[in-house]
């Protein structure tokens, strides 16, 4: 954990020192200035208006940058963090123990912020055999306001499990070590993919665990993840939350 | 639309000058501002992850005026209808005059910013009584790039069908009268609640609507509303869109 703090605030100076020198942080709201249409272009890809974009405008590399790494994303999953907590304020539980609550691992659990550094922050397009070696490592920091979230639905009687399109072979004991060192324990299952499920998009891959997952006997209360390809299909449980990610596009 | 546009004029003046002795229309990028907790929460209920909001949160009260009026709300649309573009130009239609689109009336064909700003940009509860008096007046503005995408779409052979929960029998004549005064002609039908359907929800209520649509054997390639209930639910068509409204929410 101290050694993400340590580089996340590394990576905030060098962030803030060379917008200093190039662009002004500060974004206005008139509308005129460039920062005006990433803002545009990330809330349309946010709301699903904008679909299988393949990387992020390059006028728009330096503004997510500066999303990602000064606060505002920070921001972002919190508020949608603290709205997760009141609708789970209004929930009585049936207590049987088949009470779910689903969520994606990348960039919803723990972050790849600064793999995606890397790739200049999504500007490069996806690049498979970079991003098993950057998993292998197995060193993504938990995305704090997710994990404290975890860890209070785990106390309150939910049966976590996590679904992430990630290849089980190949990813499988980097990703749980990853996780378990992260603060990620005490969940149902972590399911990921077998060769059986690898030809299809994420949202069939993901509607078909959750179908499973229904048909088990669990109540799916809630499903959070980074990606509309989380959210959308069948068996999407009862409330679905997106958190942001202006970084890439899983279809 | 001379009108619209120095009423427009006038209160950009306004807000500007009314920002400049309280506080800076630029917000900062770095998560601190309160300006970024509004980025927050307007990020939030576009993305449906904040639902049935009655009120637009006090403190962000200048950021919502700022965000309509002051270019930022006209770039998001601008950026939705060039989407909606480049969909539709990978279309082929059949051409048996069964293509249709879908539209919502209120903020998706025609504004209502102006009713709006007297109820604080949407931190006054929402005002069934002030609404209908306003409505009755018939001066909502077009909204310029739905009106272009809307007459482009009846030149390339859509039927459009607009569809708004506004109430038929108070509110028929003057809705029509004020799409017309505004440049939408040509639509294929203009559906309005009924008696009937008047206890349901939006969503029940358009869902109910697009099976009947579909069930005369059209098939819906789009669809654009300013609220999630314009969009959700079955038939939903091919590609829904969803139009910034960070002003009230729609159950």
């Amino acid at each position: 954990m101290e050694g993400y703090k340590r580089m996340k605030l590394l990576l905030i100076f060098l962030t803030v020192s060379s917008v200093a020198t190039s662009a002004s942080p500060w974004l206005p709201m008139d509308g005129n200035y460039p920062g005006s249409y990433c803002l545009s272009w990330r809330l349309a890809i946010e709301t699903n208006n904008v679909r299988a974009w393949r990387t992020v405008p390059i006028q728009c590399m330096r503004y997510v940058e500066v999303y990602m790494l000064a606060g505002q994303y920070d921001r972002d999953v919190q508020l949608i963090v603290e709205q997760i907590r009141v609708y789970l304020s209004q929930i009585v539980l049936p207590g049987d123990g088949m009470d779910a609550w689903i969520f994606d691992v990348d960039d919803t659990c723990v972050s790849n912020v600064f793999y995606y550094r890397l790739k200049r922050y999504g500007c490069d397009p996806y690049d498979p055999t970079g991003f098993r070696t950057w998993a292998m490592k197995g060193e993504s920091p938990a995305i704090q306001p997710v994990l404290e979230l975890f860890n209070e639905l785990i106390e309150t009687g939910f049966k976590v499990i996590l679904v992430t399109g990630r290849d089980q072979e190949t990813l499988g004991q980097a990703t749980q070590e990853n996780l378990h060192n992260q603060g990620f324990t005490g969940y149902e299952k972590l399911i990921m993919r077998t060769p059986e499920n690898k030809k299809h998009s994420a949202t069939i891959y993901k509607t078909t665990i959750r179908k499973q997952v229904v048909e088990e006997g669990y109540r799916i209360w809630g499903n959070v993840g980074d990606q509309w390809s989380d959210l959308q299909g069948e068996y999407s449980g009862n409330r679905t939350f997106k958190l942001p990610n202006p970084m890439y596009f899983v279809p």
